[in-house]
């Protein structure tokens, strides 16, 4: 029975990971659950054992990424200071974006994914209450556009051309170019 | 004669303006030559006799940002120094995009806009002239992630949260922002 589980699971993280690679390349609406399974190596009734439909799969990727943002959300509103907040914001989802690195370029360019991300509520009230503890740095107008040159520049940072980076590298590149825009110093200690 | 050239010509950027706010609402492959007819209030072959194929039209509505592009780029290489170089580059980046405020979004997040882009090979050579100018001002990866940042940021600052401000006070914001984002200081006089 445990071992049954284990391989259940196991199989289907390995859809997932095939999912993955292949909306990265072939997009979203241009991958088919036989495609998925030809990469795995398994027939289509194999996946379709676990998803039924590509956008069960889509919803399958995206949900870590989206328990991630909540926490990360989370955590950083829990900091005392609006400075903190913004803060661990940055940090939160710049590590969130570089642990996601082969999902950025879809979650912000594939028209698939984004329809599918737009169609769940939660993913734009996240979206609000991040921008708010980024934003709240310089209340008004001036906040906003930071707010939203930092999240759309962060995906731009791990363009093609910062594929070949060591994680650590692009995280605290991205972070440093951040606070800048941002106004923000690094927190003590770090300077 | 000069009656009738003016007349052809007027009829000609009614078509593109009509154009670009059809891509921006319906996206490039959503948009037919019949509707942009029907937006301008006139037949499909008036249309014809302008543009064979909708992208042609995307072609005329490219033509003068590709142009503006080409020019600022030329007007920050024609500067000494690196730092002039960089800051002329995002000034007149920054004035080209807010000058296209509509056409933005379709530029860096159309899939149709984004194919034909990549398929002229001048505007992969002006972005590497592009990104080499900002880049240069912290020579090394954290030059490229910064230039990418602010380029990606530019267009995200510039999300539809921003659409009812003033151009001049949309611009100024992108400036400052990119400015701290490069570690470059606004020349003498505009501190």
């Amino acid at each position: 029975m445990v071992v049954t589980a284990v391989r259940a699971a196991d199989s289907r993280q390995r859809f997932i990971d095939a999912a993955i690679s292949l909306f990265a390349r072939h997009s979203f609406a241009g991958t088919s659950l036989q495609m998925i399974a030809d990469e795995v190596g398994v027939t289509k009734s194999a996946v379709h054992h676990h998803f039924r439909t590509r956008e069960e799969l889509l919803n399958a990727v995206i949900e870590p990424v989206l328990g991630g943002l909540q926490a990360a959300v989370e955590a950083a509103e829990g900091q005392r200071g609006r400075r903190a907040r913004a803060e661990r914001m940055l940090t939160g989802v710049v590590d969130l974006a570089v642990r996601n690195r082969m999902l950025v370029p879809m979650l912000v360019g594939d028209p698939g994914a984004i329809e599918m991300l737009r169609s769940r509520t939660e993913v734009g009230e996240l979206a609000n209450r991040l921008n708010m503890l980024l934003a709240d740095i310089d209340p008004g107008v001036g906040g906003w556009i930071k707010a939203d040159m930092v999240m759309a520049g962060i995906a731009g940072g791990m363009s093609a051309r910062t594929s070949g980076l060591d994680d650590d590298v692009l995280r605290r590149h991205l972070i440093e170019a951040s606070r800048r825009t941002l106004g923000l110093r690094a927190p003590r200690g770090l300077r």
